[in-house]
């Protein structure tokens, strides 16, 4: 499938599930890095996201990442296109997805997805964004939602162990989608220094220091990680 | 596939996912009605939810809806479940799934379910848990989260009217899970008197009073319909 067009950012660390699967299949496509800062039209005043017609007709939301895809038109949010792709470039290895009709693997897979984005992801966005959005706009960051997000996170992070003393990886006994999920959130608790329920949590420890070892997470992440060291360091953010 | 036991309660509107697919499939099964009220220990002190050991153990998280199915041992989360039995019954009509090599089909029901688990859900649940829980635990509703999640909620709900001004239903052309996942939020939102956004967005009114009037949905969303609108009288919440 030639001619996939991927829009992105180092400021979306959401868009790392896409960059993953692309990077873990090998899949031949164009990345069109979009200036979030620069954009015409202010559409989420909460997040320094700015985007311009041309991405507000792709996705209504304007923002990235979005795929654009010769079969399937303009796709956006970092979860359905990384799936799409995992399912569309299923034959290509390595398989990010279990076979339906192996039952116990199957419902594990859809359990760890649905804890990344249920459980996980609202707490580690509030607590991304008081730390780095926040001030960088001039915002006083909100104790209050720090310390909320931060127990929140620990505490799931607490089960998630436990899961984790039980099978190798998020979704199951082998790496996949649901490991590929958990990514953008573990870069960004350890960028801000959020990572004290992830050192705390032998298991979760175990899982996130093999599975960012993963040479494409390393080097996909990287541009990522750079900017919001950066960002970090400006707002004096971070533990 | 004989033997499935689905625990649930009515004070769990998001179990209705898992009730809708059982429902539109006709798929056998025995419910199990746990007391979340009853239970032996409070794990989840944000929540008027308690549990017990029985229920842990087939739930970290000890929570309905768990699924317990012969080939796969005990599921928890509603969305993992509902997809789990929407696959694995694949077969049994109506389909609440696309053809994976639709891609246009596929693409936009991927999409469909990340706007209501990523965009949605968790305003709604803070809305909803400030103007039904909070009160009945004899907490003061906090005016700020009520208002950033009311007006957040709005924002949410005008982009999907745009999307069901050019699709008609959540996840493309044809009826799927992707609706089904919507639902529970729109229960959420009917029953505090929270419908404004839905009112006031024609396409997003089309679709709620075309899917809110299936059989299967009058039918099992009733008791969680009832017991909510005994809670609102209860606690003089709702618009």
């Amino acid at each position: 499938m030639a001619g996939i067009k991927f829009y992105t950012s180092p400021l979306s660390h959401n868009s790392l599930r896409v960059d993953m699967v692309l990077a873990e299949k090998n899949i031949e496509h164009e990345p069109i890095v979009v200036d979030l800062v620069k954009g015409e039209h202010k559409v989420r005043p909460s997040l320094i996201v700015h985007t311009s017609p041309e991405m507000l007709s792709k996705n209504p939301w304007g923002k990235v990442p979005v795929l654009e895809c010769p079969h399937a038109g303009p796709m956006y949010e970092s979860r359905p296109i990384a799936r799409y792709l995992a399912t569309v470039f299923a034959d290509k290895s390595p398989s990010l997805l279990p076979s339906t009709d192996k039952y116990p693997a199957f419902a594990r897979f859809e359990e760890g997805l649905a804890i990344e984005a249920q459980k996980l992801d609202a707490d580690v966005t509030q607590l991304f964004f008081q730390l780095t959005h926040a001030p960088l706009m001039g915002m006083i960051p909100d104790q209050a939602v720090i310390e909320k997000s931060r127990k929140s996170v620990a505490a799931t992070l607490a089960v998630v162990d436990g899961i984790l003393s039980k099978q190798k990886y998020m979704g199951g006994e082998t790496f996949s989608l649901a490991d590929i999920s958990f990514l953008p959130e573990f870069l960004a608790l350890s960028v801000t220094g959020e990572d004290e329920a992830i050192k705390a949590n032998p298991n979760v420890k175990r899982w996130w220091e093999e599975v960012s070892g993963r040479e494409s997470w390393k080097r996909v992440s990287k541009p990522v990680w750079d900017v919001y060291t950066g960002i970090v360091a400006q707002v004096g953010g971070g533990k």
